[in-house]
């Protein structure tokens, strides 16, 4: 039997973090890639696309209008090798009938894992008190800090995303409370998960450690307000690994900059903040520049995630990354 | 039937942060305090003490030496509130059947949290990339990092201490290879354990993290030295949790200075660091004061678990923290 006839379509440099050897092995088995390398846009630059039956997709995918699936009438899957296929599939592939799967799980492995040592040190205080030591350069000294440590503390997470789900699941291996807020989850499935459903609010002001792992919709831009974040109690570590416009920058800076709020940053907004802004510099806010996501080693587990994804389309198994029509509004 | 007469011997403002309002009440629920403060001696300014059974420790305990137990010749154990007892138990203590316990599996749970949480942020290169943003304050380019991400990566852990196998138990969540050293692990352990058992030197040559969890012994001093650190690839990430003797910190920084390789050290040597050292100040380098052990919160996680040790040793059941004598001498 002939293998379906597939295409990469994304950054030209991506097969390769993608698929390392044995990968591309697999990957070649499974389907026959009607060129070896990648193509970035999917005009006649590409060659002749008319057979191609699935299109392998990565970061800078085409975008997949009317126009362009017109060229390719026997297209009838799109496995993404990265996390949101927002940014280029659009409501006619799902007119079409195409299916259409994402690794965003595996996206979602590093980011859950940067949230959680962002969690732990956070409760720590290291980088508080690895400035501490900077410039003091003698024996610790701790009451500074408001408190400091996991053992009994609660922590909260707003958003049981994929992300939030995979950080819910690490913390488990803590001594502390977890209380989750998502307009989306059953009491239920936080049962399932472990962990108190509660309002926005309340999980602001109860918290000692809040994680937003929220997607970014136009309903959850300034999530957190000026309001909300005046509800977090003194010495609450805020930690974003989501998205900037979650959190009203402008209203949580003056927090940050008196010490009454703690921070892990790992997006902003603006993204990158402006060059004189505090949050550079501040010895109570650690600022990364959005590393949290799949990069460097990270990519090798899309790529083996996105020929699970397409083994699994090609048995006719279910896709576990299957992105449907209605839930793309939803979604990061 | 009269509780067993008992003692807190330790500083004097611990069992406040040990003894929450609950551990206390199941405290004097079980045994009888002779006096509800805490002593820092043993000696006549400590009041009658020839009653006492059971001694309560904590940080700073006085030494039980033969005139001081001469002064309680009722004592049938000792509970420690904390790790090591090697600070004040000497041979005597069980010379005299004393039995001795200690917290330190409590103990070891947030350096545990900690390491893990280096272990994350060492791999993400979160120090060295927030110095490199907050030097250039534009778009992350992480074209300079020698290698970025766990998944994928092996693991080195020198030592299956209580920290070290709780470390293991923590990366089993990881996509990584974990390698471990420990010369006292039996091969049938280190398969419970679900890592490969290596020489020091294998895992050194072959670990892109390598994290020190051995307890400081003459025998383990100086264990990374200038021929093994030499042995680690350039970029390989250095965690130290334990304690600065392990390793030759002279030795060890040219490989700092250089960039050749990234470490995050909560302990060093001397510690602290003269005020001069570069430790303090290097982007791959993130030092913090000797903060992973029990701190702030963490210590009610302590005196919570010697609680339950003291209700194991009254109700005649196995205390889980007993320190036995032969034991003593290769323990941290």
């Amino acid at each position: 039997m002939p293998r379906p006839r597939a295409l990469l379509a994304m950054s030209p440099k991506l097969p390769a973090q993608l698929f390392d050897e044995r990968q591309r092995e697999r990957l070649e088995h499974l389907v026959d890639l009607v060129r070896p390398d990648a193509v970035a846009a999917l005009d006649d630059s590409a060659g002749d696309i008319g057979e191609v039956e699935i299109l392998v997709t990565g970061w800078n995918a085409p975008r997949l209008d009317p126009e362009t699936l017109d060229r390719m009438p026997k297209l009838r899957a799109v496995v993404h090798a990265a996390g949101t296929v927002k940014t280029f599939v659009t409501d006619e592939v799902f007119a079409r009938g195409l299916r259409v799967t994402s690794v965003a799980d595996a996206n979602a492995v590093p980011v859950a894992e940067y949230t959680f040592a962002a969690i732990l040190f956070g409760a720590k205080r290291a980088k508080p008190l690895a400035e501490w030591y900077r410039l003091n350069r003698t024996s610790r000294d701790v009451t500074g800090v408001h408190w400091l440590g996991t053992y009994g503390i609660t922590i909260g997470v707003i958003g049981a995303s994929r992300t939030g789900r995979r950080v819910i699941s690490l913390l488990r291996s803590l001594d502390a409370a977890v209380q989750l807020h998502d307009p989306y989850c059953t009491p239920a499935e936080a049962t399932e998960l472990g962990v108190t459903l509660v309002g926005l609010d309340e999980l602001l002001a109860t918290s000692d450690v809040v994680t937003v792992n929220a997607p970014a919709t136009p309903e959850t831009r300034h999530m957190l307000d000026a309001r909300r974040i005046g509800l977090m109690r003194d010495g609450t570590v805020l930690v974003n690994t989501a998205r900037g416009s979650l959190i009203d920058h402008e209203a949580l800076l003056p927090h940050l900059v008196s010490g009454r709020l703690d921070a892990v940053l790992d997006v902003a907004s603006p993204e990158p903040p402006a060059p004189d802004s505090p949050l550079y510099d501040l010895p109570n806010v650690l600022l990364t520049p959005h590393i949290a996501g799949a990069l460097g080693n990270e990519v090798a587990r899309l790529g083996r995630a996105a020929v699970d994804e397409l083994a699994a389309y090609l048995d006719g198994r279910p896709m576990p990354g299957e992105v449907l029509a209605e839930r793309l509004r939803h979604l990061a």
